[in-house]
Parts: structure tokens; C-alpha cells; sequence
């Protein structure tokens, strides 16, 4: 079991009460990064680099020039994020170990905030995968039970919020990156509305799925991070008409539509937990069915692997071996798809959009589990649960790959706790370009309220 | 040779004088029509339905209730565009000969504004060809010489427009079926900048390529029918931001790129003829070259035959001999691209526009010819020009795709007669969005000035 620490938003109170030093947090956070190496949560971490930025934070604000409420906070990196600092490589061999000299547009946010950019974490190679058992530097364990995956793609970043190493991280979401392995590792994850958060600097996957996003410790760290996220950004045309953020109030009473049927089956034990959590609310929750959910998947899928395999085309031509085998057969499939068949996945996709945005009706967040199962155990290839048998990389996007073919704001967050002592996730989407009001959301079925 | 028929504009202040009617108007297009039969520009067209038009035209001017200027003129309409009274076969054997009832939003436009919906107009099988020469209904021939074709898409429209028919009819242009066939019988036709105007109610051939537009007698003609093309309709989500017509000056001097060099080669004829034009305005011209322009031209081909086989997949699985054998053979070509090669096309679009709008620097209009030749004879499968030995196809859109994969706005005008008799048109093309300062541009270089 990990201990309680301490979330961002406590972090921030204590940087300007003065109760603490960014020193001695960013001291903290390394010495734990150390006790739990276990983890395989770094794959670039710098002692020396690392505490320079905290002593500038700490000097700033005994000169009363503090950037901002997080100046001095110590956040982990995805390492498929540009970093000034550190190298980039996105867990894959191909990548050069050397650092590019340029932030991405959100690092370059977090950092001129006065944040500590706090290393790169591990991930799924090339995010191409939702287990992050397939890495450069070896898989994540999940810090409730090492014997259990983190999921991914953003496992490190999950993995060290979870084990309190720092107390928020940057995760990026094609069909789940940010939101499984938060539920896997019992933390908070926010995937924003698609365009409303700049992808430039963040190596892509799927350039139509990409979303980057926050991990951390509580919905309100994640409301004290968005703003770094939300807004738009000449280096990104999808954030063209994207707002900044601005804090949006729920409805009173939320109408939630809880979705079941076909193709969204769970475990008992997570069909029970959720449950609890919506009863729990005063909302609004009624049952919804999709249909056709697995046709949707199959154009979440084939989109992905265009995608992919268009922006991976040189390398795959020119270095076969950067990839390892699961990966360059992924990519050697998507380029097996014919243009009519991705365009065809292209109408499912706007088929599916105004299946939840106008067929389902007037609700205010739709809710899912985060996974249908407890994070699996490493070396477990298939997962069991309400009468289907899958693959244990499908079990683990199962309800997260709908969030981005429809380019919604999702939310991760803690509801429960397995029978053997993993945690169990719920998520709610909102409407696109309603992520402040998603969160607000959010915080009516949050047992940490 | 063709008499010079009178111009939309001139029909209209004949109208607004009272010295001609709507019914003198239509049954002088009727009998032209019956005149003009051996040039096969119509495919439908029915007496009382354009008598009873011209008769209520009549009865609210008379009334002093004129609906607009363009009330009681008669104008051809492309059979690819859905009109309520007519059939809209798009020349395919494939569509039932049936009204269907409902009218494409520029229709609808042009009937609201009081005029003559006169008939549906020939043109190349499903707009897949830029010759004319395939159709239902067989080819149309030009109006300056009958043994030569008219090119297309558009055909009938150029068609009925240079003989004299009606002044103005409907064409739609996915690389350069507006402008080709205007340009092989020396009429006028503009395309707007790709989502200024509705394709809504218009069978797509390539959903982003394709723009509708007007063909007519005069530049005055075609400001006097662009208000019913521009636009935003909710129809149309490409239109999203479209601003209605709303005339610009041309700038005093405009700067001019004279496009020529490596994949730009015409004839000598056609070279002089253009050079002519271009020395005759007071505009500033320089010449200027496109690298890698063939690279371009597979994107394009590339983008439309996908978009096309997408369209049509449902279609040519079920009645594949609804399709000539030509087009079928088209279709499954599509069919072959797989979806990383369209993404890389859709890259190299990227770059086109980047190279026209960024590294061309800062002109008001891209000149080039319309055709590289004149209108070829029906039966001459290849076109020899420059140093080049293409198919009578590819000399059709030789000039015509960039404004397309572009989105460009483009017009062209006749500029010169050959020495076999034909037209010689030049093609100029402005920014994006600038469609009406573009017009007036034009008029610069207009011999009917």
C-alpha cells in the first residue's frame, strides 16, 4: 500500500505560507524517486538540474517574485514531451538520448509558471499500447502491488504520482494513455475536449486522437494544472479556436447517463463499485445503451493506425529495428489500410459523434468505469470479465477509446478499492469544450470531497 | 462561328427597361436550344416547366414585385446538381430519371431570386473526366467547331453558354470542370475559394476539392450571379465561415505571378496569346516558377480518386455496370491507395499551399492559361505541347488542379482566338477568400472591357 502524500494544491499552500521550500519538496520527491526505483517510473532524472530549478523557485519567492501558485512544484514528464533539459525519446531505441534543446508548448507553459520539470517518466514505447509492459527501459509496476501492471501509455507518470515520488505529472490520451493508467495507480487523470490543449511538442500517435493531460492527486490539483493546458496555440491549428480555461460551475443537478449493454460489460466487483459511486451523488443517473459499440472500436482502431503508421513512415522504411516487434507490426498493419477504408472509419466516427452528442439526448456527463478490471497482473495476456475474454491491451482501452473518437473531456478519479487491495476508477465525459464544467462535475462523486 | 449573344446583365436591364420579358427571353433560349440540338448540351428540359417559370417572372414585374435583378433570366443547370423539377443523373446510367424533388442550395438561391431553373445541362459521367467526351447521353460538341469537344466536366453549361442558349449556367469544378470547358468555348467561368460557396444538393466527385460555380458571358455577369454562390450555409459545414459577396477593389497595381517552367508547358500559340493579355493591363508581372509541380499533380489525383471511390464504394459494389468502364476502372484505382499514401498526399497539399501562399511571396493573382492548348478535335487521344505528350485528359487539367488542391478562387476569360479558330483563354488565381477582389483583377485583363 502507498501512503497518503500530499497533493499539489497542499504543495502550493505550504510554497506560500512559507512552511516549505521548493528545495526541500524537489529534495523529498528525488529521495523517493530513489526508494521506489522498483517502480521503473524514470527514464531521464538529474540531480544536479533539478534542484538548480528549485533554488531559483525558492529565491524568487523570498524576493516576493513568485511566478505563480505552482512556482516551485515539482512535475513529472511523459517522455514522449519535448524537454529543454532532458532527452525525448518516447521509451523507444530509436530515438537519440540527447536532449532536443525545446519545450513543448504545455512544458514551456508549466515552466515560465515557475514548476519544477522533475525528469521524464517512463511510457508505453511510443504510446503505441495501453500496458506499458513494452519499453526501452522495461515495464512500470504499479506502486499498489508491483506484481501489477500500471497500464499506459503514461505508466511512470501514473506510477509516481500514485507512489507520492511528485504530486502531478503530464500524461498524453489516443485511446486512454492518461485515464487508464490513473485508474489503474488510483489517481486522478483529465483528458481535455480535443483542440482545446496544444499537442505541439508532444510526439504524436494519432494527430486526430492525441490529447495531452494532467495526472495528479485531486481534482483540485487538476483544476490548479488545466490552466497551463487549455488555450490556444499558434504552433497547434487544432487549438485555432480553443478558450482558455474559466472556471464553469455543474449544473445543480447534473443529468448523468450511466452507459451499459453490449461491448461496455465489467467485473461484478467494478459494475458494484461504480454504482455505489453514482448512488453516492445528487445527480441525476439513468442508464444508457450504444449501440454497435465494437463497429465504433474497429474506426477508433483503423484511425489510430493510419495515423501512426503515416507519421512513423520514414523511420519504419529507414530503421525496422528501432521498433520492437509488437510495435512494427502495428505499423505494418496500418499500412495495410486502404484510404477508403480510413475514410470509411472517418464516417463511423461522425456517425458516432452525433450518436452521443444528439441520439443519447440532453446529459450533462456520460459515466464508465475507468477499466473493467483491476490493473492486471504482469504476464496476464487476457482479462475475463461479464462474458467476454480479451486481450489484456483491449481490457484496458475498453472504455476510454470512446473519449477521443469523439474528442470529448473525460475524467478519471478513485472510487473504490478491489478485494485484492487495487484501486477501482470511474470516469465521467463531458461536452466538447465543457472540461471546467466536467471537473465541477467530477467533484460530486469524488469520495476524497 | 457563334453570333454574340447577348449577356445576363444586358438581359436583365432589357427586363428592368421593359423591353424584353421573361417569356421572350425564355422561348428565344428555347428555340436556340432546338437550334443548337447537334451540340447535345442538355440532357433534360421541358417546355411548360420553363414557360410557367417565365409567366410568373412576368406577372410580379409587371406587378412591380420582381424578386431581383436576375428575375426572369433563364440559367442552365449542371445534372449534378439536385434540382426540384428536373432529373439529376449526373449523365450516369445509374440514377433514376426522376426529379427528386429537392433543389442544391445555389438552385434554390437562384430560383428564390426569380430565375429560370432552364434545364440540366451535359456533362462528363459523374464530373470523373475533364473531357465531356464520356456521358449517358453521349459528348457534346463545341459551339466554334463541332468537331471539337467542349472539355469538362461542365460541358453543356460552357456549351449552351457560348452558343448562345441561355446567358448564364451552373458548372461545379474539382480540377477545373468549371474552368476548362469555359476556357475550350472562350466563355467565362469562375470557382470560388473552396467553402465560400454551398455544395450542398451538389453530387460530390471529391468532397474536398470540389466547388461549385457560374459560367457566363461577361465578368459583369458573373458579379451579378456570385452573391447566389457565396455564402455560409448551415447545410455545408465547409461553409461554416463563409462571407457572403461583397465587391473589393482591386488593388491599383496588382502584383502578378506569371506561372511558368517544368510541368507549365502550353503551346506557342497559347504562350503568345497569354503573354498578349498579360502586357496589355497596368499591372506589375513577373514570372515565376513551382518546383517539384508533378509531385503536386499525383497529390491531387491522388486525394480525388480516394474521395471518389469513398463516395462511390457503396455503388460500385452493387451495380458496378451502372458505371462506364472508364470511370469503374477509375474507382477501383481509388480503391488501391492506401490510407498512409493518401496522408501523404494530403502532406504534399500542405506544401503546396505553403509554397502559393508563403514562399511565392506577395501577390494579388497567379496567372497561367486555361488550357495548354486549344479545344482538341473529338477522337485525338493525346495532346503534344512544349516538349510534352500527354493524354487529352491531363491536357484538359494541365493548369486547371492547383487552384483546386489549393482552394484557391480562379477565373477565366477568353483572351485571343487560334489560328484554327478555337479560343484561347487565359486563368488567373487570387488569395483565398478574395474571390471578388480576384474578379475585378480580371477585368484588367478583359478584352471584352
Amino acid at each position: 500500500m502507498c501512503p497518503e502524500p500530499e497533493t499539489a494544491t497542499l504543495q502550493a499552500d505550504a510554497l506560500a505560507s512559507g512552511s516549505t521550500t521548493s528545495s526541500d519538496l524537489t529534495e523529498r520527491a528525488l529521495k523517493r524517486a530513489q526508494e521506489r526505483a522498483d517502480l521503473n517510473a524514470f527514464v531521464s532524472l538529474d540531480l544536479k538540474t533539478v534542484l538548480d530549478q528549485a533554488k531559483s523557485s525558492d529565491a524568487r519567492r523570498s524576493a516576493g517574485k513568485a511566478l505563480s501558485p505552482i512556482d516551485g512544484i515539482p512535475i513529472a514528464i511523459k517522455d514522449n514531451y519535448l524537454t529543454r533539459d532532458f532527452p525525448t525519446t518516447a521509451c523507444s531505441r530509436a530515438l537519440p538520448r540527447a536532449a532536443s534543446g525545446v519545450d513543448a508548448t504545455i512544458v514551456a507553459n508549466l515552466r515560465a509558471a515557475g514548476a519544477i520539470i522533475f525528469g521524464k517518466t517512463n511510457m508505453h514505447e511510443w504510446a503505441f499500447g495501453a500496458t506499458n509492459t513494452t519499453s526501452s527501459i522495461g515495464p512500470t509496476r504499479n506502486p499498489h502491488d508491483a506484481n501489477h501492471i500500471t497500464g499506459g501509455s503514461s505508466g511512470g507518470s501514473a506510477a509516481a504520482v500514485a507512489a507520492g515520488i511528485v504530486s502531478a505529472a503530464l500524461g498524453s490520451d489516443t485511446g486512454g494513455s492518461v485515464r487508464i493508467p490513473s485508474g489503474a495507480c488510483g489517481v486522478y487523470g483529465f483528458k481535455p475536449t480535443y483542440g482545446r490543449a496544444s499537442r505541439h511538442g508532444v510526439l504524436p500517435l494519432s494527430w486526430s486522437l492525441d490529447a495531452p493531460g494532467p495526472i495528479a492527486r485531486s481534482l483540485d490539483d487538476i483544476a490548479l494544472l488545466l490552466p497551463f493546458f487549455l488555450g490556444s496555440d499558434p504552433n497547434d491549428a487544432s487549438t485555432t479556436h480553443a478558450k482558455p480555461f474559466e472556471d464553469q460551475p455543474a449544473p445543480a443537478a447534473p443529468r448523468i447517463l450511466n452507459l451499459v449493454g453490449k461491448g461496455l460489460e465489467r467485473s461484478d466487483e467494478v459494475e458494484l463499485a461504480v454504482r455505489k459511486a453514482l448512488d453516492g451523488a445528487e445527480a441525476s443517473v439513468e442508464d444508457a445503451e450504444i449501440p454497435a459499440m465494437r463497429s465504433f472500436f474497429a474506426a477508433w482502431e483503423a484511425i489510430l493506425h493510419v495515423e501512426a503508421s503515416s507519421y512513423h513512415e520514414k523511420l519504419l522504411a529507414d530503421e525496422p529495428a528501432a521498433f520492437t516487434s509488437v510495435t512494427r507490426a502495428h505499423l505494418e498493419a496500418g499500412r495495410q489500410i486502404t484510404a477508403t477504408e480510413a475514410m470509411h472509419a472517418q464516417k463511423l466516427r461522425a456517425r458516432f459523434i452525433e450518436l452521443l452528442l444528439k441520439d443519447l439526448g440532453d446529459w450533462d456527463a456520460l459515466a464508465l468505469p475507468t477499466l473493467p478490471v483491476p490493473a492486471p497482473r504482469h504476464g496476464q495476456d487476457r482479462q475475463s470479465f461479464g462474458g467476454r475474454d480479451v486481450t489484456t491491451q483491449d481490457s484496458m482501452t475498453w472504455f476510454c477509446w470512446p473519449g477521443n473518437l469523439a474528442g470529448l473531456p473525460c475524467v478519471s478519479l478513485p472510487v473504490d478499492t478491489s478485494t485484492n487491495g487495487l484501486p477501482i476508477s470511474m470516469m465521467l465525459m463531458g461536452r466538447p469544450g465543457k472540461d471546467e464544467s466536467l471537473l465541477n462535475i467530477a467533484r460530486q462523486f469524488d469520495r476524497g470531497r
